[in-house]
């Protein structure tokens, strides 16, 4: 027997985590709900040093807790994304959509000449107005949003934009943070992903921890 | 209007996403289809500096890509690993299981006094012969597959253990290369998590990219 010893309870496990973040990450600038979506961030990454990378609105948290407390939509543009958000911490049952796979949108995206991704937004015009945007893969999805504001969209109440990569990644995420139309996160540079995105929601649906 | 100037076109996207990994990371310990699965998790976390903590048993990429092409199922801790997971790539219309929803789960985990992921595996008995096994959330449920190798479950064709976190993955990873009873890979450390795992399943299952 290998005889590993080991943590086996979820609940110690969470609380440890949680202890070592705080402890290790500098995490000053962050009061509050924003103070703990940072945290789940960096638990879902495994990275203390997240933060020098995040920035945040000063009304991003307040923002999306109330948006979700409404029955906000959560629009996510990555199946993974969707996947990761922990439905019995959402407030109001809200509908967590991602229209990817829809079979509209490989049209839709070549109408618009963009990737599948940004194309998979077009369905997403009834459900903006005050929803909770979550933008945890594509830049290309990200860039779209601020194309479609600028087309005369209804705003979400707020955008988590967390897109991961080489190319257009850190440039989206630039753009979100400078066109301050609606309240934001970014954590800025290549990182990012589906599991930040999800873990920023997650951390908004509930402040249990 | 914003006019953001971004390339659109998604093969585009990941070509000059592939050539900036290749130009910039030190893929020199990894050949082949070795070197494709690292290039891929890189792609899908964003951070060149990732070979360093990558550690791969010589049989791993063979033994992996061998299962897949066998039809062998993919045994997944988490759903958003199940999820990353592009089924068009597969080989032979593998089966990607996660039983971290059925409904026995939550009894099973409390009868070994283990998490929900530890738990959940007790349901892959009849499937873990020849089967990729793929860790990509959970250390818990890297340990308890050594425990039930230890106890004499079938062994699997090949493990990729990439928990993320901070209590127990370094732990539960170093245990796993050492082990040495499976072919593997992991990343050491913190640093993990669904995306990376679903890239290395992805980089396996086709040479395409």
């Amino acid at each position: 027997m290998s005889g590993h010893d080991y943590i086996r309870d979820g609940g110690a496990i969470y609380a440890r985590s949680f202890a070592i973040i705080r402890a290790e990450a500098d995490l000053a600038r962050f009061e509050g709900a924003a103070e703990r979506v940072v945290v789940r961030m960096i638990h879902a990454c495994g990275m203390t040093d997240l933060p020098r990378d995040v920035e945040m609105s000063a009304d991003f948290a307040e923002a999306g807790i109330a948006a979700l407390a409404r029955g906000a939509p959560i629009l996510c543009d990555a199946k993974m994304v969707a996947n990761g958000v922990t439905r019995a911490r959402l407030p109001a049952d809200n509908p967590v959509i991602c229209t990817l796979d829809d079979p509209r949108t490989p049209d839709l995206a070549k109408a618009i000449g963009n990737t599948r991704s940004a194309g998979a937004m077009e369905l997403w015009r009834e459900h903006m107005e005050g929803a909770l945007v979550a933008i945890g893969n594509a830049p290309t999805a990200l860039f779209r949003l601020l194309e479609l504001l600028d087309g005369g969209w209804p705003k979400p109440a707020a955008v988590i934009g967390i897109p991961v990569g080489f190319v257009g990644a850190a440039e989206s995420k630039e753009a979100l943070a400078r066109d301050g139309r609606v309240p934001f996160v970014v954590v800025h540079g290549r990182r990012g992903g589906s599991a930040m995105t999800a873990a920023a929601i997650n951390a908004l649906a509930s402040a249990v921890e």
